[in-house]
């Protein structure tokens, strides 16, 4: 069975998302099924989190008795009028005052406390926990240091109300008033199933062609998180029968059935017939980007649920197979209908207005749901697109947010405030770090490193001219860049002069790096120098324009006189130098410009040629943020310097260093 | 054992609070506590929620090999230069293309693919996907419709970094790049004790003096919530010998001990005896209300820990036994210590700044915690004081968010500005409708029903006028009254007139409901009007100044020529009806003005005197404000109305019903 895609299918008639929500409730409010599913009764301690199905009422007061609410002596109030200094009034034990502890009742005679401070023995030599007559220099007024019955809750009084998720305290308050369970909302059961030939499970080496299953994975986090007892059914084959099978086998017993992949409408995506033969599809295909191949149907239950005999509809979503997809499926659609369900209101992600840094064209006729990195950069909050593709699983993982471009909304300029719904706090984001520009190991390093800082960071390769680009624009708060001047022979200098003109900025130095040729392990191609890349038999991978390594490139090409088209493949670009060793390893190249610890990372090999300089470039007004300072401080760090070291290639001679 | 107050104790000298978490700090970090306790792999389907305890690196590529991004055929790209609609090319299958569904490898020799969409079957009777040659019509870019090798991760790559919160998505990301378990801090483990020989379970038909044991259950709920592994321990009673047995016992296998109450100096207070017998008691008292009566402690470890040899202290915390305290315990204490060990960063709480309504006047000396009610009055935000009593676990239920008062700060003025730290998210205080001034059961059944609507009524008693005074000030959206004018006879309208001179308000009917005498069960002193107040053992309970039932009965005292001063206990007062009738089942009085349904409640008699009006008072600005429609909406359904009919007393003539 095919992965289902993201573009319009061949098949496919895709309709408006709004018009999908519709249909869907619409066959769920016919079948009874847009309410809770029915009640269950917990003891508290297992009620965390749980949704009242039923107000709570108070079974008894609390306190249940006049209680002494400190430790002292009670005592008639009235048996203390006119007690001072001058005039002390002494009562007497077992006749007029008792000793209580906080908590106690009091004694039925007694109408306050006088407190254990107040109170002197008599005589003075007594304890005064233990004599026979106190003394009291205070009139005391009827009914103080008492909890009077009822004084937090009566009986009958409403204490929680329905649809109230359980919180800690909500459990004390529910014991002190009598109760020791309380009935919740059950937690609908989810049935989730992969299908697919071509998966194996996570762990598996698979093989080319194999994919490892991890939606369900996704998904069944996705349930439980709100509120759902999400079971995992194994792998289903590409075969309609087992497919059938399986799905009428969890219907019995699940309130809801997702079946991912094979939605959409290749060779061998059955989803469709088989919920077509076990029910009903009433949607095929939906306007929604990423999503697109998504199935909304409802099937016949092969036996009836036994808590309520008449209900003879299952609900089934096919959700489309690409990871990203998959996920937003499952906030689209689960999300809400989990919400009803479990008798609470739909999740809000809180939302933040943002810049955003791109223009972005969205087609006319779909929802799409951009995913963003956000952060706050001076006095702006920026988003910055992150890939679209449904495939990358990566973006929705790095994603701060997500922005909604709606239907018969062509996109944004660059510049434009959009509305994010967020993934973090807003208290994350105010300390995230942005940092674009070229990418480097060393940033993951960091990244690693600052997690225990409590700060953050975030990052995305744009190459090193993105980077000052960036800056410029003021989307970042600083820029990884390692820009050789052709002229000059200096790093960055004179970039960041042209680039960066009105923007005061601190040039800072962070590590020598070992450029080279990363090559096929034993060099087989016996691949010396540049002047090798012209070969007949050398297919070069690039990196995108404006990278520094591809100045590098060019830079060295030209002194040494060998024109770009004599070299295969100068033209295929890769945007990493991670993505430059994965295109060798891969076959699509086998050589390519990059830095030694992306060929080591690979296990491939190496061909030393170049020390190149990367600093890092912060406009002072960042540089002195303190936002900045736990990054600033890992510079002096022992162990991140040591972690740096010991990547191949690595020299931390500069780290630190201020050349501008 | 004495459950442990709020007030400073006789013995205890409490310390700052900031000291008291130095010193803990301190211990904690010479026992090598101040940080995650240790690791522990677990499969990805048990690990959503944790906190990852290193960093993830992928493991390998994904996708680990070129694949087909959409249904079609794989080619060499360079076989469809110059294609056209007026120049179509054939490519044979075998020698040229090949059939690929999305997800498949592509073929060695391939490096591109044609979505089947475009392809035209030679001959065209053929089955597109079942044919000998293809046509194609337009030229195909090298490796366009293939994911390439590692676009979305490449091995060696960071995909998450330590001390990350695993969210569903990166179940799925961390499988796709080859794991199939993650490495997370484990749960720290939490003996909870209860002690005291007062105390009995939740459930049980407790005694006067008995008291239901609830802290466990909240202190266990925070622990989960806190990423702790919470184990309550039976209670135990008020026995040094017994504490200390269970302390010892439990601290040979758990990570924290919180022994709940005997905190204090009571006379049957032993927790800092036990602790300072098994360890070391570095805190007895703390400047904090609510608390004070806190202790902070190490504990000697009876057997050495066997995963951490060399840990032989296991810190300790006396928990004050009030309610609200042990709560704001747990979150000052507990909280970030589950924060350090888990490997996460502490709880934040959104804040959010609001006027606060009432002076609220703070001891110098202590840090204090005050609840209050939070909600949007027009433009403003107001924050609403709850009681401050420890002992009242419903005004910690009902909070909305904490102002802290640090010590030095002698409080706030009525107006001033104050941070909130919320418990709720500021969309649910968006949509909070505030209810002030006379409190009816009607009001706790509004907030039941509406709860379905998504909206949510916070509410508070402050008697009739006190609700006039709230609009006047713009504390509230609506307020309950039944104010009778004595001249007129008229409900309301001329205190209205009085009162809110300068606001636009529509004075809406709610219901009329029957006032009478609470008596005691049977009548026992044949009360039968207000002219038996004045008899000799009659004991009255009376309402607080400014209620509607204070009005009425001076009203009807001076029509019928009672002097209050002939009323034993008319300077008595209690705050609602139920606290009315409360008094009387707790004999603190035998007698006392309120409504029917009170005393139902509690099964008390009732000698109906008068109906009367009680009417909601709402501003024109919030009657027309959208979030106040489900509220007015809820006066016309039918399921409603019944409900309130239902309550003994009640008559909904007048509901919905424009007076003004």
């Amino acid at each position: 069975m095919s992965m289902t895609h993201d573009r319009s299918s061949f098949y496919l008639d895709d309709i408006p998302l709004q018009e999908a929500r519709e249909r869907f409730s619409q066959a769920l409010a016919a079948a009874g099924l847009d309410r809770p599913l029915g009640i269950e009764t917990l003891p508290l301690d297992r009620a965390l989190g749980r949704v009242t199905a039923e107000a709570v009422w108070a079974k008894r007061s609390s306190p249940h008795y006049h209680a002494a609410a400190m430790d002292g002596y009670a005592l008639r109030a009235a048996d203390t009028d006119g007690a001072s200094d001058r005039n002390p009034i002494d009562l007497a034990l077992e006749n007029q005052t008792t000793y209580v502890d906080t908590g106690d009742a009091m004694p039925s005679w007694a109408d306050a406390v006088v407190p254990i401070e107040l109170v002197e023995p008599i005589p003075p030599s007594a304890d005064v926990r233990h004599c026979d007559t106190i003394r009291i220099r205070a009139a005391v007024s009827p009914w103080s240091n008492v909890r009077l019955m009822g004084e937090d809750m009566v009986t009958t009084e409403l204490v929680l109300p329905a649809g109230h998720v359980l919180q800690p305290i909500d459990l004390g308050a529910i014991a002190a008033c009598g109760h020791d369970c309380v009935r919740v909302w059950r937690r609908p059961r989810v049935a989730i199933l992969p299908t697919g030939s071509e998966l194996v499970p996570p762990g598996t080496q698979a093989k080319a062609g194999q994919i490892i299953e991890f939606n369900s994975l996704v998904l069944a986090g996705q349930v439980e998180a709100w509120g759902g007892e999400p079971s995992r059914q194994a792998i289903i084959g590409d075969d309609l029968a087992k497919l059938k099978t399986a799905v009428a086998s969890v219907s019995a017993d699940h309130d809801l059935v997702l079946v991912i992949a094979g939605s959409s409408a290749g060779s061998e995506d059955f989803t469709a017939a088989a919920i077509g033969e076990l029910g009903q599809v009433l949607v095929h295909g939906i306007a929604v980007r990423p999503g697109h191949p998504v199935i909304l149907g409802m099937l016949d239950r092969a036996s009836p649920d036994q808590e309520v005999p008449s209900r003879r509809s299952v609900p089934v979503i096919g959700i489309p197979g690409y990871p990203v997809s998959a996920a937003l499926t499952g906030e689209i659609f689960v999300e809400p209908l989990l919400a009803e369900w479990t008798g609470r209101l739909p999740r809000e992600l809180p939302t933040l207005e943002a810049t955003i840094t791109r223009k972005v064209h969205s087609s006319l006729g779909d929802d799409e749901y951009l995913r963003v990195t956000v952060g706050r950069v001076g006095n702006r909050i920026v988003a910055a697109p992150l890939t679209r593709g449904a495939g990358v699983i990566t973006s929705l993982v790095r994603a701060d947010g997500i922005v909604i471009i709606p239907a018969g909304v062509q996109g944004f300029q660059a510049g434009e405030k959009v509305n994010v719904k967020l993934y973090r706090t807003p208290a994350e984001i105010e300390r995230t770090i942005l940092i674009l520009g070229s990418h480097d190991l060393c940033i993951d390093l960091m990244a690693q490193f600052i997690a225990f800082k409590g700060a953050r960071i975030s990052s995305a390769n744009l190459g090193s001219l993105g980077g000052l680009i960036a800056l410029r624009r003021r989307e970042a708060h600083l820029a990884g860049s390692h820009l050789l001047d052709p002229e000059s022979g200096e790093y960055n200098l004179t970039y960041v002069a042209k680039y960066l003109p009105e923007i005061e900025t601190v040039v800072l130095g962070f590590v020598y790096r070992q450029q080279g040729l990363i090559v096929e392990r034993d060099n087989p191609l016996g691949i010396q120098g540049l002047e090798d890349l012209s070969k007949e038999d050398v297919i070069f991978i690039n990196r995108q324009r404006g990278s520094g390594t591809r100045i590098l490139l060019d830079y060295h090409l030209t002194s040494q006189g060998i024109p770009a088209e004599a070299i295969r493949g100068y033209e295929q670009e890769a945007f990493t130098h991670l993505a430059v060793a994965a295109s060798v390893t891969s076959g699509r190249a086998n050589c390519g410009l990059g830095i030694q610890a992306a060929a080591a990372a690979l296990d491939l090999d190496f061909v030393p040629l170049f020390q190149e300089r990367y600093d890092l470039i912060i406009p002072m007004e960042h540089y002195r943020h303190p936002k900045l300072q736990p990054l600033l401080q890992l510079l002096e760090d022992p162990e991140f310097v040591q972690a740096v070291k010991d990547l191949p290639g690595y020299d931390t001679t500069p780290m630190g260093k201020r050349f501008a």
